[in-house]
């Protein structure tokens, strides 16, 4: 029996229920009449999305932000919410409490309502989050347009250096262990960057499949080449890669799960941009740029490498 | 350790969210400015949810039906619905397709456009549906009045046997198997009597957690007695639990799953509902009355029993 990826899953849901847009974009919308409501549901299950020592109020609060995440890269807030719950029958009461805390406490860090939800019993925790708003403006995956620059959120790789770690039992300095176990337990959708300055983006996603995997996607649903001459990490990733014989690149652009969010501009918007970014102290990375054909390409020492889609997948 | 059961799970939710609302109503509603959104989602786990001899396309369907359920007890139709899914890694390729063709069946026969959705890796297979709509005007569980009458969709009592058929080999004659079974296997919520008839209820709910915990919230949330003076279940039911040595009060008061629903009306409405129950060929049972007072009796030989919540829960 071949193992199924999660691509080939959603190609089955695309064909049998005559969507296309089954998991095309960032966020679902439907129109009742002239109102334009913004959906987004995102399921974190035990097994798969919960790391040894995430405390479960950081996992119910991480099944809020990977929903809020999507939102902020499309510029918008969610404003409701719905949860629901499998638990195991044999699950403590002081588990229960801190699922129940984790959420209250996201839903005032982001300033969602929480509307209702069900629970049920299960063999492992998942937290299923439904968010939405009212808008009738969003920024598209499509919509990259020629020498358009192409900028991330960031920066990449602690996420994977965090999971490496927490996993592996990868070692490394104390600051960056810090730094990167923080990442996969309390990451930080930039919602403010995303809401302040959607105006200015020609194309935009959430990056939380990984890097690779949004480039290419933005690249496909755009039909244009996305050349990247610039890798968005900090030194001490590459300190930490070549201590643990870690592949850097494998870090920074195929790990996933970072919440951060790329973004397309035309040229002319760059100073505003870097001037908006500083004043939300929202840390942005030029990674590249767009042009004819397609594909995403590596710029390196003046050659291309082309940068496939590796990014994190479930069913793996 | 104490087993949780499902009530005590949805109290520490609603004291930690503020949410007194976390699961009081069948559907949630919210508003957008003057645009109301009525939403429910339910989740079907594999452990729980799946009997043995369930084909996942069913499982699918019911998933999408439980929703249903919810919003025809409110008089309403869902127009829009996002699906997640969970599938453990070794699942094959043919149970993917089943799962897909039983949710593009049931939105197809319940009129439902699918916007998207997510796909997730886990221990076992969890279907996540959240159906919407917008709707100024829904039935509350609360609103019953002293004189109503109480109706219900029915009869009770075939699920609750076919379930004890499928887990616990239970033997009955063939047409009763064959139509307690199907009652598992392809509950028919009744959309079209709900939509037609709203506007004569005072109170409705969806029955699906047991007609006893059903009576009972009701009973709780308009503040009245509710007096049972006939249990809606048919004869071959009684020869069933008879044959089997099975309470029948048990089968049709906690059961549950049922997807009917509860409905009171003010008596001068009798006459109108029942022919409109004839048209729209669907039962429905007058099963007692609305009075001061609180709980739920069943009245019997002209004593009055108390009839608890014992409907069926997750984490018994």
């Amino acid at each position: 029996m071949t193992k199924l990826d999660e691509s080939s899953i959603i190609k089955v849901f695309q064909r049998r229920l005559g969507n296309k847009n089954f998991v095309s974009e960032d966020v679902e919308v439907f129109s009742f009449g002239k109102t334009k409501i913004i959906a987004k549901t995102d399921t974190l299950v035990e097994s798969t999305d919960i790391p040894p020592k995430m405390k479960l109020e950081d996992a119910a609060r991480k099944s809020i932000v990977a929903c809020v995440s999507d939102f902020a890269a499309k510029g918008i807030k969610p404003q409701y919410g719905i949860i629901s719950v499998n638990f195991p029958s044999n699950i403590s009461h002081t588990k229960i409490e801190d699922a129940a805390k984790g959420f209250r406490k996201a839903c005032k860090e982001f300033k969602i309502s929480i509307l209702g939800g069900d629970t049920n019993a299960g063999r492992e925790i998942v937290f299923n989050v439904c968010l939405f708003r009212i808008s009738n403006d969003i920024v598209l995956r499509r919509g990259a347009k020629n020498k358009d620059l192409i900028f991330a959120t960031g920066p990449f790789g602690y996420t994977a250096a965090g999971l490496s770690i927490l996993l592996h039992k990868k070692k490394g300095k104390r600051e960056f262990v810090k730094k990167a176990v923080k990442s996969v337990l309390r990451p930080k959708p930039r919602v403010d960057f995303g809401v302040r300055n959607k105006k200015y983006f020609s194309s935009s996603m959430d990056s939380s499949d990984g890097l690779s995997t949004t480039l290419n996607e933005m690249s496909k649903q755009s039909k244009k080449r996305f050349v990247i001459t610039n890798s968005p990490h900090k030194k001490d990733l590459e300190d930490f890669a070549r201590s643990q014989k870690l592949n850097q690149d494998k870090l920074v652009f195929h790990g996933g799960e970072e919440y951060e969010f790329l973004f397309t501009i035309n040229s002319k918007y760059k100073k505003t941009i870097l001037k908006n970014a500083k004043l939300l102290k929202t840390p942005i990375i030029e990674i590249g740029y767009v042009t004819t054909g397609k594909g995403v390409v590596l710029q390196r020492n003046n050659k291309e490498i082309p940068l496939k889609d590796h990014g994190w997948k479930h069913f793996r």
